[in-house]
């Protein structure tokens, strides 16, 4: 909590003395370049894909007037440091998954994804239509950011392990990646959990430093390269039902942009949430079907482990509900996926049944 | 076939007349009014606000340069008009369900919905990851339209009726609304189907003039305000699993416009396509339950309804199978759709299982 205050307050500080200077909005500066760091390895597939994406569009249609320099993890801050790099004023922007910042405020899980949480298409049902950018703008305003979904993943696999799990219990001492409060969660089964960068999972995984991990699914993780180290891959993950990414931009930064420039990003950024939806689920299928014909065993967790599962999240989210914007992000989003899965069940759900039971 | 061929001719005639005179792209010719004509009435829930997203991204992003001007339908020509304007020049661009075109080319319902076809998530998928959005563009090439998703309804309810469906019989000599291949569909089982622009069925409905009617879904129909006509509603449907809406502009206005602009047009259509969705979802589920809560009785079709739909479904399809675009566009998107769907069961639906198993 002091960081939190520390960088609350920093952020404030650092506003009140733009708004000083910048007395009038910087318009017709001339041409910015703006960098954005990233918490993904360059060409990392998907993830990175998002954050290129978004920087193209804005690129093109700004028409020179902005230009979005990506920098991979590593190249000016690591992956994990892009959060304070753009809080601070080191660099104009990132593209990360917010969950990767639950320690700067646990909220930020939500604009990811949390275990028992939403779908992508629950996501973006609350985001756009129900207060969720409001609170991811209102979280923002705490470090200096102006935050925007831009990307998702779709419903994560429940990932790679060196053994076959057949109960809760088979977690216990279990050394896996897993980042966000799905993390937190697998600790209550008494896993000791990483949190590692996407690009250097492999080498965690392929040296024994880690047991077994999950990334995103069948696409991006062939193409990690996973199946090269283990065999045992686990479709249905219960940590990230439609892991949101996140372009966040410094706040006076955004706030110096014209209007133009600022929806510009604003509708890139939304843009890139689906493109990359599709672009994984699109890809996934194929990929899950190669994974299989290399010999790679596609299990499922038993109804006892998804018990275990559900029991453990609501611990971790129980935990965090002295955060007065933790429980009022939480009480948001889950009314709101409450209201829409109901509908998307009636209509979406029995008639893709029906195709299933008739066409099979 | 005869009017295809000579709007084909026509179309690229005007194209090659433009490129004569147009020997370098229009830039810096100052700021654009763009005519949007549309298929919606003024404010109709859902669909005209896609239309309205879309033209207030545009007009915002571009700076000034691009002034999109929306007309309601009937305010420059008919609901089911705007692609003949569109194709002739006589409007800049026109929003609505292209399945409304199926008389100017079959495969046009593609990029609305089909029976027994992809839902709005399979759809994207193949339009931006797969060779939806390439095929689109082929056919506006025909036509002189450059095309994009610009909407999505999700997927739609049965609809409105005034006696309930205990099977497949109680079609016959039902006077009912529904465009596209669907309403072919239920033409098979004997119902007399029309097409009737989405502001005037109420009127339609409440005369009598048609015995029942499918609109949308539970929010856009309330608004619409069936239940005070009628009080059985069946919610899932076999006819729209995710009804795109797209934005199409005169192909030789969208040439004479820069990169810029296009880039412009291009990102807020698709990131319309997925505000709208996220409207209809995030709003469908509260309607339901006012509905019911308002004497409206809920219901399913049973089984051997299903069977008859796909069965009247498939036919139509092969009735179609014998124009080579139509063929080559179906082919495509069930492959698409039959790749994609497998993964989004194996992930999505058993955690969405797993989920209402353990939560309720």
């Amino acid at each position: 909590m002091d960081r939190r205050s520390f960088l609350k307050k920093s952020a404030l500080g650092g506003s009140a003395a733009a708004a000083a200077t910048l007395a009038a909005p910087a318009y017709a500066q001339g041409n910015r370049k703006l960098t954005m760091v990233t918490s993904w390895g360059r060409g990392l597939a998907g993830v990175f894909d998002a954050a290129e994406h978004a920087a193209n569009s804005i690129n093109t249609m700004s028409d020179g007037s902005l230009t979005v320099e990506i920098k991979a993890a590593g190249e000016l801050v690591g992956a994990f440091e892009v959060f304070d790099a753009v809080s601070s004023g080191q660099a104009d922007m990132y593209h990360a998954a917010d969950y990767y910042f639950v320690g700067q405020h646990p909220a930020y899980a939500f604009f990811t994804a949390v275990p028992f949480g939403m779908t992508a298409q629950e996501l973006i049902n609350w985001y756009y239509h129900g207060e969720g950018a409001t609170l991811h703008d209102e979280l923002g305003q705490i470090f200096g950011l102006k935050s925007f979904l831009a990307g998702n993943t779709g419903a994560q696999a429940g990932g790679w392990f060196s053994k076959e799990i057949n109960g809760p219990e088979d977690f216990n001492g279990l050394k896996f990646r897993m980042p966000g409060l799905g993390g937190q969660a697998l600790g209550k089964l008494g896993a000791s959990v990483q949190n590692i960068p996407g690009s250097e999972v492999y080498q965690a995984l392929s040296s024994g430093a880690i047991d077994g991990t999950e990334w995103i699914g069948p696409w991006a993780d062939e193409k990690a390269g996973f199946q090269e180290i283990t065999k045992t891959y686990y479709t249905a993950g219960f940590h990230e039902p439609g892991a949101g990414l996140s372009l966040a931009t410094n706040r006076d930064v955004f706030e110096s942009l014209t209007p133009a420039q600022q929806k510009i990003i604003e509708i890139a950024a939304a843009e890139a949430h689906q493109w990359n939806l599709a672009q994984f689920l699109a890809n996934n299928g194929a990929a899950l079907q190669r994974l299989q014909a290399g010999g790679v065993k596609i299990m499922e967790f038993p109804d006892s482990v998804w018990d275990a599962f559900a029991v453990a999240s609501q611990e971790v989210m129980q935990e965090n509900m002295g955060d007065e914007l933790f429980k009022r992000v939480h009480d948001s989003a889950m009314e709101s996926m409450k209201a829409s899965s109901s509908w998307i069940n009636a209509s979406s759900g029995v008639y893709t049944a029906q195709r299933d039971r008739i066409l099979g």
